[in-house]
């Protein structure tokens, strides 16, 4: 029999930049019992969360949470609003972005690829002047979606959806604004609403803090819309008949009972602390992390500081070092997981997660894992993170706190 | 904040057909913590379940594990096998068969739906020789696939899946023969290899006693290589990149890794049991459940005693009582939940799941909780069904116990 | 390794008369993570618990919490309040009265033992008037204490606490009363100052549904004033140092913090649903087994109904059946725990349990199983004990309830 | 209702001397369902556990199980092996020491309690020679026992117990061996037959990584012959019954369940580790830690390095800085307990639990909240104590690992 307690004594660092680690609390909720999804407790359930959800995303529109994990909401957002063969417009920030591309065209669609050149795309957010420009060469309006990673998880860019709005409205161009914020709900500043998205795209292992199983389409009225005329085949994906019977907190389908009492208390958890509260904590955490890196003498992966992510920190690793032999090392050595670099990153950098259930001092054992594990591996640091992180963490209290 | 714990004193007994009653053992499994996808344990883990599963349905081809609930499964098993317009045989055996029709038209299909007249095809199984005349008439060999559901949930009839596979080769006709046992697996003798199942789908919340949210396709290689042309856009359900990542035990997307433990955890309670233990239990559990509904004096819903199904029993209501009305009774006054008559059957009947983690006196509480409800909604009773169970239970010892 | 996960499948059927089938909510809470037994949080759980348990117990006095099962919290009770070679008059009401007397007798008291001649006194009560004539009879007041068990956990008995107040009193005697209600707290009417007891004994594996491991003095003015010269030795069991740390909510040596949790979250249950609703419902439950008893033929293990107990029924086997011969067909072929008959009843007759965590299904699981395990053992029933159960609980709906 | 989820986000790090963190595998195992304590299983659960126990005391004698919490073991070990007014020799070597000093003279013997002069006696372990010569001038034997703490968590100092062995024998005296290794057991190397002792007490929530609830009477033959003179009054203690249950796997009264569950875990965890393995650990865990307050500039409050404990560290604050104030600070503000100072200790020095369920990652981040913290205090440190503990841990790899 496989034996699943994987780990030695004491218990695993998981820093990933997702799924982060499920709070006792959450795996508590996921383990009452399962209900009958069609009686009335079920109802009242479904009728909270579909609320609740709404406060994360910043939208007065409906929320579709969907029982598969984040690419099956990619999935959704494409093919409920867009018919075979669209020009769908995306914007190169990293590997989950080009997953994104690679998906649009198996679906049938036409997805053009814009970035910076090279390897600059993975080291900078979305340029928005380079949409703007695009759209407004497209005078016939046959790009249908502008397609953008906010937070994109390989390489820890945030990258500024406020001002792909302002893009799109300053080229007067009907596209819809379709965001990938899979890992930055919950973690970083979100507001669907108010950045005029038409569909954001998420999932349930990162900022929520839940196991992966749960994503989520929040819509726009002008999304619902185009949704009754897209014609891509969809019918697990389609928003009608979910939409309806999330009405009265039901589902078209078997929902993932057990996640979803996950779910309901993840957000119980974020808003009993405070939903404004949540996001500085990663701002903060963020800001001690890129500290460490600094007093390594250590590049971060992202070069435009006004997009650093709260999320994760890449670290790139000297000419010489290959970073996934560092992971390799700190991970047998102390117990502790960070994410490979992915796709043109690979061997280049490893990422650091600050997301979710964490807290100053599990984020401190997380530098000494990486700067040991560093200097095993003979990178040449410059000084020590850890002291410089312990510093920070020391000299800048949260707010609220003291 | 909404309370989860619902239910009143004691633990509520959840007899609906899916989703079975979740066992501690499974439960706490799934509270293991989240680990890294991408990580060595994690492909151990995977490695380790791709193979097991495979006994599950009997079968030496690969078996693909959705991170979504059942309903996608269909989906999967149709976009990776069919192209725009083509035809597909659905025979109907009641709600479910009904629900998968309506998807393969959402899809783009051109799905024929034969079946006995009226409500009768609610009442009996798949007639293999109206497949079999169908297909004969198929000369030019339009239709591409036969797709039947096993274990329809609807009714509790247990369709013969060996006489459709003779009744495809008697036609001589290539279809492809594709299967739901959604409801039948790990409750109903099924067997992928033997009765030449191109594609079975199936999932997590009914035999293998975990909460919903995961599904499968097992595949033969005819489908696989079907799979290479169909044309139908497929992106998250695509086998192709899953089959590539399962190689080494990981997913191409993140995998719902808490429920992979739960399936982990049933895979070995199944087999430390025993599979043919496993489905002996089953039909021992049916066959008493069927000997108190006949002492009770009322008609099960299934007519032809050769596919009754081992998973659940379907109640007819006497003329002038509506099901519902008497589920109702029963959930409020004696804490269980029953299935309720879906589509068709609405209001006519009611639905005892006898599946998955049960024992005889779960069963006995079960009959219980009915008899009294269906006497306070004023069914007239012959006998008493609950002490006939109870007989049969004390009267037919399961082989290797006694 | 050993395997922990005894039973086969489905849940078994815990129906003896403590350790009663702990809720999941309770083993939840139990989970929490041990916490620093001196730090604030800790004293903010212990003043809230402490504050709690006295509703329970129906005192303004305060109650004790020790970390040891049952059997201690006897001790604590005799050591706390007497003195060696001290008189103590204890009535014999089956097997629990003659652990407490053998007791008494090993800690160096010299305990008087009365009772109904022969086995008469394992089918009836306390007989107050023996006490009373007892204690009239002591005209120097060498007697310290009457004991007597309030719940006879080994009979089914509830003897009328309140009456033996009355028989103290009448005898103008300044004895303590000290009362054993291991297994009636939070099952039977229990009142700890109305009724006028010094000292009350209980336990956590009964009513209040946790695991065992916890006990509890509740105490009185006067036993507090008598402790503080009681010469049998004392140090883990003494109050006075208890009863200071308390204050603050700690205690003097490490209490066993994860059963507090426990604890916490029965209070919690208690006091949500009513306590009066939770007395009401185990009436209902004894109320609705004996009605089975009756249907079956059987005798009671208790003679007197106005002191049958609303937490277990013993059920007397007829002569020339083996009533341990009984519960092992039970336990082999229905996977549910009975209570063996203890000291004069073994064999002679079993114990059903029906406190706690139960529902009217629960009980007629059980009751089936012995109706069937009884059959299987050649026990000659009048008539179905199951079918008297169910038509009693249908007719008897708990108030509030409908 | 109170919130037992204390803490806020991220886990707590309990870094006290115990309790020690509980690994989720034995929450996991304690929330079994509990069962009937006198059934089949239970006695084959008690057999398996008893035996495993004795390995980890290091004994082929009895170890006898109590369900209380371990200074009730600290009462069992005397008064089953001493009579009122007995002498009896201990050792002062701390606050525990001291405690248990106190408990002998409740219970009605008398101590004499020798030691080093003043605060010295904290700082040291226990003077073999001291007692060998007390014992040599007790011509009559009048001192019955002689009772000493193997690791006293008071102050982080580990007594040589082969030491005192061979003082006993020196002295060519009677008297009884009796140690207390609550906080050494499974942590420090402990060898009950080999150092002769006579009775070991020890409890659950330290390096056995238990909540409390569970303690341990280890016993030898002549202790047990001893046992039946014995004079003290028990009963709940005794182990005359308990030994007689235990032969089949049983207790005299309820056991606690399910901290026997966690038990029979922690000693599975233990043992497939290998033992030696975990007391390197520990070693190696504890000298990381020395090197830290090293670093610091700071004292240790153990001044003789041959008696270092494996399990905590004093630290010793400067003139002028309170401790508790600094551990005040390092709870509020990185959410992490420490140990106080107890006794004459108090606000002194803060202990650092390295114990149990820890790894390097954790420990390092202990120190780098203690580095952090005593900062913020106004404690001036010579240097960092994370980054010395970090190269000490990166440079001595654990046999065994790499």
């Amino acid at each position: 029999m496989l034996k699943l307690d994987f780990h030695p004594s004491g218990r695993h660092f998981l820093q990933i930049p997702g799924p982060s680690p499920v709070p006792d609390r959450i795996l508590r909720a996921m383990s009452l019992p399962t209900i009958d999804h069609r009686g009335p407790e079920f109802g009242a359930l479904g009728l909270a969360l579909l609320d609740k959800i709404k406060r994360i995303f910043k939208t007065e529109s409906p929320v579709i949470i969907y029982p598969a994990s984040g690419t099956g909401a990619w999935e959704a957002a494409l093919s409920n609003t867009l018919s075979p063969g669209d020009k769908v417009l995306m914007f190169e920030t990293g590997h989950f972005a080009t997953l994104w591309h690679k998906m649009a065209r198996r679906l049938g669609l036409e997805p053009e690829f814009i970035g910076l050149p090279g390897y600059e795309g993975w080291r900078h957010g979305v340029q928005a002047d380079m949409i703007e420009s695009r759209l407004k060469d497209d005078v016939r309006h046959e790009i249908k979606a502008v397609c953008v990673v906010h937070n994109e998880t390989s390489t820890g860019v945030t990258s500024d959806i406020a001002a792909v709005r302002r893009a799109i409205d300053a080229a007067g161009h009907p596209a819809l604004l379709i965001v990938d914020t899979i890992s930055g709900l919950a973690c970083a500043d979100y507001r669907h609403d108010e950045w005029g998205v038409d569909v954001t795209v998420s999932g349930s292992q990162k900022g929520l803090m839940l196991p992966p199983g749960i994503s989520f389409n929040a819509l726009s009225d002008k999304a619902i819309a185009v949704s009754q005329k897209a014609r891509l085949p969809k019918s697990f994906w389609a928003w009608d008949e979910i939409l309806e019977a999330n009405k009265n907190g039901y589902w078209p389908y078997t929902p993932n009972t057990n996640l979803l009492y996950g779910l309901n208390e993840a957000l119980d958890m974020l808003l009993e602390e405070g939903f404004d509260h949540v996001l500085e904590r990663h701002q903060r955490w963020a800001a001690g992390v890129r500290t460490a890196v600094e007093a390594w003498g250590l590049e971060i992966q992202c070069q435009d500081p006004t997009v650093y992510s709260p999320v994760l920190t890449g670290v790139v690793m000297p000419e010489g070092i290959d970073a996934d032999e560092v992971r390799r090392i700190i991970y047998e050595r102390f117990d502790l997981s960070l994410g490979m670099g992915l796709g043109k990153a690979k061997g280049k950098m490893f990422r650091i997660g600050h997301l979710g259930d964490c807290n100053d001092l599990t984020l401190i054992a997380t530098l000494g894992g990486c700067e040991a594990g560093m200097k095993l591996a003979g990178v040449a640091l410059k000084g020590s993170g850890v002291t410089a992180a312990l510093d920070y963490f020391a000299n800048h209290p949260l707010k609220g706190d003291n």
